[in-house]
């Protein structure tokens, strides 16, 4: 296996092209916040643009935003895909997300480069999907899961921010609702991202190989009660959804700590209705998440937290309805794809590991539709979603060239199955 | 003390026209949805203008909305303000805040008949005040508070409400912000308005007469951690701003069912940041209130629900920063005032017993300019904020028959002071 060059130039667009995004709906404590659809999601997606046309590269977009640009190399059908997203959480980092799409369009660049001389089949297609974090549209992974048709377009498109702005109208304002357009002759993906957990680091490992992903479960809990008037309405006639709710949250909390199978249960998001200072809330809706890499953990768990909340002793007179309860299965990525990573990671001197991830990513949803690759580069102190998120410079470097050179060999044709 | 005839046709007007009121904005579960600076809100104030061109009166807008209707009544100087406020809470119900300005349309027509052979000596203001609720701007009691200079205009125009729209551009755009006309000659205020709790009803009262209010301790809690993804960060390194309130507000709520004074301890709004399912949330912000008719109980339970709000235990690596915590003092109603209204009362043969308000209202806010009045009514099953709201037609016309009396005294010069 021959490796592929890479300039030191075209090293140093990487990690410079990687700042420039950072800069775009960067914050003033070092981190990034590009929620999709809103004007920073758009300045970033016009910088990718920008970038892949000084390739002579035109971005093609689909009907739900996702932004692709081929890159025509090969002689044969079949394209690989790769990216990762734009969009980012309102307390979102540097690299979450960017790292993939910068690295994509680095390494579009280097294949322009050696394309002359290189007998490549496949083309590639540099991506970004559409609202991967679900920061303001949920559910998240929107574009991915829409492109492997997992998730209907209709849903996707209709889908509603807390002030009732659809995606498709946010998408439209931001000029990034695009027509039919979508690789249909993809044949492989692979996506770069940072782990946003601690253990690579620990394991002093400069990448992680990703093999599945864990189970989650995310229910939607809502609590009703009465609304009456803070002041003379006697507590004990209350029927106080925000306190049943905080009831509920605190003993999940408990049960969690207190589960020697260390589930990871969080709570990110609550809506109160009327939130009000003067009113006895009325609606109280809680977003539950379960995690563990035993479904049937995530099974036990989230049936006890259920009934948790079901206790009179939480509910004081409220009711409870379960608005959602899905169970995303674990997801297993390509194994030609982790052989390749391997073997490129071995011929460049790369300390690499297996490593599942906690999170979902769009690689994950692309799993559905084509053989997917995930790798991973270590998060400094498993810190991420916030401005503290930070991946080093050698860390970055070395996942860009794992990322080019696996590409450059799929792109030849090498494990077709990948 | 000769009685003022009211016909049957007068009553039939108050009580139509306060069906009208509870159209405006209405909800299809029987409340009203009316909140201060929105199109229902614009709608109400709309109609309120149109019944007081019908008594040939026209309405003038002060710098912070608050609406006057003047009926020239009087040969000497000195009006006299009846009113209430036609703003409600999201989940408001058709009494609160309409009952007092419908009464005082209602009675204003009254003294359009009886004008010209009754001597009066003042004028009789009708006035509907901005944003008594705080549903939307908070503090409440915006308008009467700007009145009396409790509130300074600036600051009270400035308010924003959760989307950042200010209150100055909220009334704009429903074309109630005026010009600089207010009442400088108001000599005394009364208002009609809603017990809001069970004490009338228990006791079998037609009406309440009200002596003074419950002091109120409000603060403003800020619970801040570290924003992190749910997913692959572990649960022992997580900082979660909404664990930490979720906790506070438990223990809260315990402490004061524990405490043998009964203090009332509400939390009506919380606010997290970034509120993503993806995220541990790295702030929430709580509003606390505490009331009790003793201030120094007040002063008690809001010290230790503080060191509650403080501990270890609950703050699990968060910090906590008091942004706000005001102590709304007790205030004294008119002796006058009530001792008039007691008169009328006995006249009447209305059943009556003096109460004091736990909830705050206009004529708080203008005891602090000048001798207030104000009177109850019970509430069915002692509930308000809700759609469940409820008083019946007897004692609302009870309640409307005292008004006018007491007006018919008061505007002929009747206890002066009161």
């Amino acid at each position: 296996m021959n490796l592929l060059t890479i300039t030191q130039e075209e090293e140093g667009y990487f990690l410079s092209l990687l700042a420039r995004f950072s800069a775009t709906g960067g914050t003033p404590n070092g981190g990034v916040c590009r929620v999709a659809g809103t004007e920073a999601d758009k300045l970033a997606r016009d910088l990718m643009v920008q970038e892949l046309a000084t390739l002579g590269t035109s971005t093609l977009v689909d009907c739900i935003g996702n932004m692709f640009g081929r890159l025509r190399l090969g002689s044969s059908k079949g394209s690989i895909l790769c990216g990762s997203h734009l969009d980012s959480q309102s307390t979102g980092g540097r690299f979450d997300g960017s790292l993939g799409v910068v690295a994509a369009l680095a390494a579009a660049r280097v294949f322009r480069r050696t394309a002359q001389a290189v007998p490549y089949v496949h083309d590639l297609v540099v991506c970004n999907w559409t609202n991967e974090e679900g920061a303001r549209f949920t559910p998240s992974l929107t574009g991915s899961s829409v492109f492997t048709g997992t998730l209907p377009i209709d849903t996707a498109l209709a889908l509603k921010d807390a002030s009732g702005i659809s995606l498709s109208t946010a998408l439209q304002t931001i000029g990034y609702l695009g027509s039919d357009y979508v690789p249909r002759d993809a044949i492989a993906a692979l996506e770069l991202h940072i782990e946003q957990g601690p253990l690579l680091e620990k394991a002093g490992v400069a990448l992680g190989i990703v093999t599945s992903s864990w189970p989650a479960r995310k229910v939607i809990l809502r609590f009703t009660g009465e609304p009456s008037h803070t002041g003379p309405t006697p507590m004990t006639l209350r029927r106080d959804a925000l306190q049943a709710a905080a009831r509920f949250m605190v003993l999940a909390h408990d049960l969690a700590a207190k589960n020697t199978s260390d589930p990871i249960v969080s709570i990110g998001r609550i809506e109160v209705w009327p939130n009000s200072t003067n009113v006895v809330p009325c609606e109280a809706r809680v977003w539950l998440e379960v995690r563990h890499e035993d479904p049937s953990i995530c099974e036990i768990v989230g049936r006890n937290l259920l009934a948790v909340a079901s206790k009179k002793s939480v509910l004081r007179g409220c009711n409870l309805e379960v608005e959602q309860d899905v169970l995303r299965s674990a997801v297993g990525l390509s194994q030609p794809g982790m052989a390749l990573a391997e073997k490129v990671c071995a011929k460049l001197g790369v300390r690499h590991q297996s490593i599942r991830t906690v999170a979902g990513h769009d690689a994950i949803a692309l799993a559905a539709a084509l053989p997917s690759t995930l790798l991973f580069v270590p998060s400094a102190g498993g810190i991420s979603h916030s401005p503290r998120e930070f991946t080093s410079e050698s860390h970055l470097l070395a996942g860009f060239r794992v990322l080019v050179q696996w590409l450059h060999r799929r792109l030849l044709g090498e494990s077709r199955s990948a």
